[in-house]
């Protein structure tokens, strides 16, 4: 019955009602579909379906609320961005709407058509006004991680607050240098639009509260990936996805106490799949909720997703920033040492995404690697081919998608996915 | 009937010997058709067409014996690398094949489908065995200008010796610092490579050698926008083809040769289209040979092209490096801050690029602009908006083309640009 006030609260946002009110409604068969559907989900997924299901409606209320209490929203499309400074100046990091096909037509008016769907996408539910995290936002962060997002942040800036960090494409010493800069610039206008000043003691506790955020999400990466598996490919990308939504203790601690559940069902040595599901690994572009198309299809096809190799899985996870820093400047350093881990496909080489990707493989024993790659995405086509190397002298099958939001290659994807998992199984 | 010995010296690059004939033939008729077909040339393009016409023979000759002398081969695709510092080194440095459809299939197995003409193009004529300078070259140097060319570096480095420079995406100065540090560290791996250090003297040579080239450039882009113009568009894109691949010293004497006899048919008031003859600017994509194609078509709709935005154009002559510098750091400095005025889309944001289009547009007095992009071109695709938005503020119509290098889309191309041209006569 709270359905009122959002509306009233949406109005405020100057979102497009009609338009919103379609999408939420798409989005909740959505997920009525690919979610309700599953059977013998764990009882702590019931807090993240009920996240999702206020994702523009409480998680709103609560920023609009942050904000009337004088604290500012800051939104990304990246993991380069640093929470934890974001955090030391009491601010709110926010990922956007950017899984949807929505407002296509006129972000294909300021961006080309060949695209990549995810850059489309959060230009389009900008243009079309109705993501109210965007409109909520009192500063939008992009990055120079690949030409699309770099040149469409220009298209955006017109249309929103920005400021763009440049993040380096070599991983030298000089790169470094630059991305400490950039860290640097970052704070400093954080600070400016805050008013405040990051300090040791709230720079520390940020780096903590994210740190237990991604050892949370470790210890999750390590349960999923029992055998059999006890958790759906899909649940651990709604938890991954959600992870840039909500608030990171309240979220950090539901994800420990489904880690609870998760490993009493792994004592009972009860799985999500009957024995002998071809395990498989996604690995590639990351999905944004709602993009869950492919891992729909790869559990309607007789495989389970054990493990996830995206900005939306273990890139964001793997590692932690390190904590025995005492000034801001030695956390400083810690934090860029940190991100410049990140094996993001803007890097060249990026050879540790290949050992990486290997070890995942190895630790989460899977039969198989599906790359997803979104169509135009240019970074992510050209690593598919060394991974497609990498996965062949490793002796793991590898199969090779692109793909964007729409639903019409579903069948086609459904027909090559099958036919995949009969392969390995 | 120095056939033979061409033969002899592209099997000993170990070249595909058939399918570079059947290049060849292609290449002469191609050229045939579009240059050799024009009337009223000026007497100074002989040594043009005759370099072209030489292109696989004497000029890979040259190279070939200035190995045998000790000197080093470096090849390039992209303005961002100084060749002043090659020269300093007593190298070479040439510009390598990449305006054509060739192994494109065998390109396509190790970078995605959805990438460029001109770098699938590289890669093909690699694989294909069919271009004598990427056979000739010591050491190829590639650079981070984009996604599509830093990630088929990495493919393209597995087959040949490369050094990749890093171009930073912003113009600050901290990205001014970058840049030095990445052209000290081609200035080491010259240096390693040739056994030989940069001096003063040498460096200073370098810059002179090339700012002249620049210089006479500049005075023909100067010349050639007349009223009514005195030379086809397509024949100053094929010299500024050429000045990546000659010897700079003989090419920057034979250019201003050509521009002595534009100068004289100026004063004679002669053109070499008739009056009235609506004038245009290419701006965008670099055109490397024989990618002819538009400029070709341009000018049999009843135009012509009177100035050129892109590599092989204004953007590489359009800034000189300082000369007053007398020490080596001095000298590097004054490379470094010509090189990062490059108005490549490449940067963000590149509103040089947009001020300079405008300038170009009124000293060279266009009655239209046509934005020509290589499909899945992302920087250029983009900035493509940004172009048109400027232009209309500017009353200068455009036409936006984004096309490749095959020859399925003539007719469609031709028809565009036809209703542009009658529109804005």
């Amino acid at each position: 019955m709270t359905e009122p006030s959002y509306r009233e609260m949406w109005e405020n946002l100057n979102l497009d009602i009609e338009a919103h009110d379609g999408l939420l409604e798409v989005l909740g068969k959505f997920y009525g579909d690919i979610y309700m559907s599953q059977q013998g989900r764990l009882q702590g997924m019931e807090y993240l379906d009920f996240v999702l299901s206020e994702v523009h409606g409480l998680r709103v209320k609560e920023l609009i609320d942050a904000k009337n209490a004088g604290r500012k929203i800051i939104g990304s499309f990246c993991v380069f961005v640093p929470e934890e400074i974001t955090l030391a100046l009491d601010a709110i990091q926010v990922g956007l709407c950017a899984g949807a096909d929505a407002g296509t037509e006129a972000a294909e008016t300021v961006v080309p058509r060949n695209t990549c769907a995810l850059i489309k996408s959060f230009i389009g539910f900008k243009m079309a006004r109705i993501c109210p995290y965007t409109e909520s936002c009192d500063l939008i962060i992009g990055e120079t991680t690949c030409d699309g997002k770099k040149k469409a942040y220009e298209a955006f800036g017109e249309m929103a607050p920005m400021h763009v960090m440049e993040v380096p494409q070599r991983k030298e010493a000089d790169d470094r240098v630059l991305w400490k800069a950039e860290v640097l610039r970052f704070k400093d206008k954080l600070e400016k639009l805050t008013g405040k000043k990051v300090s040791a003691a709230a720079l520390k506790k940020g780096i903590k509260t994210v740190n237990d955020k991604r050892r949370a999400l470790q210890r999750l990466n390590v349960l999923r990936a029992a055998d059999p598996t006890p958790i759906s490919g899909r649940d651990v990308l709604l938890i991954n996805q959600i992870s840039f939504y909500d608030d990171p203790v309240r979220f950090t601690q539901s994800i420990n106490t489904l880690c609870d559940q998760i490993e009493e069902r792994i004592d009972r040595n009860e799985g999500i799949a009957p024995a002998k599901t071809p395990r498989l690994m996604l690995a590639g572009c990351p999905m944004a909720v709602p993009n869950w198309k492919l891992p729909y299809i790869i559990e309607s096809s007789g495989a389970v997703v054990v493990s996830e190799e995206s900005c939306i899985g273990t890139r964001n996870t793997r590692d932690l920033v390190d904590e025995s820093g005492e000034t801001v400047d030695e956390m400083i350093d810690a934090i860029c040492d940190r991100y410049m881990k990140i094996d993001c496909a803007c890097f060249t080489p990026n050879n540790e995404r290949m050992e990486n990707i290997k070890k995942l493989a190895e630790e989460t024993k899977v039969d198989g690697v599906i790359h997803y790659s979104l169509m135009f995405c240019q970074p992510y086509t050209h690593e598919a081919f060394k991974v497609e190397k990498t996965l062949t002298q490793a002796q793991v099958p590898m199969l090779s998608i692109e793909t964007d939001y729409s639903m019409e290659d579903v069948e086609q994807l459904k027909t090559r996915v099958e036919a995949f998992v009969e392969m390995i199984s």
